[in-house]
């Protein structure tokens, strides 16, 4: 028997609907805006996922990981991180990215 | 009324010299054997303190600890890192060093 998509529950669309962007990070990007994204993210979704290629955006993303604690204080929240390795497609090329799963926990 | 730390109670000296060691990597440092030691200090305290000082270390520690969350989950453990930032002396000279707290849970 074949799933017909039309005729899934509404709420699967509507939990797609509120996902939240991937932050991607660059070895350029500014750590106070980076961090600030994920505070912001995490103030609304309680979790975020952020992703870095190569060791500088890789070191980017864990400074604003690190200033994103301190923004998220005020709020009475900490984040804690899990990262794994995933294969992206970057321009026709697959490149090995690395994710963080980041979630709130309370402080 | 100054404390005499002789009288302090035995368990406190216990509870210090049962800390696991702190885990340095450097740029040079492979993930793997970073990722067995993360794994190993986990299985025995449950947490573990990860230092890395530069973006080459740094991406070296973030492969160690997605690499140790795939050898945890034999032992239906996960791990979940909280970064931080740190002034450390290297040899005179004071040094930024990103520490991850890491902490085991259960899958």
């Amino acid at each position: 028997m074949m799933t017909n998509i039309n005729e899934l529950p509404l709420d699967i669309a509507a939990i797609e609907v509120d996902a939240p962007d991937l932050i991607k990070v660059s070895a350029k990007s500014r750590s106070t805006a980076v961090a600030g994204a994920i505070a912001g993210v995490i103030r609304q979704y309680d979790f975020a996922e952020v992703q870095a290629i190569g060791a500088g955006a890789v070191n980017q993303a864990v400074k604003a990981l690190a200033i994103a604690r301190g923004y998220l204080e005020r709020d009475a929240l900490d984040i804690v991180c899990m990262p794994y390795y995933t294969e992206v497609d970057i321009d026709g090329n697959e490149r090995t990215a690395v994710r963080f799963r980041v979630e709130s926990r309370a402080l």
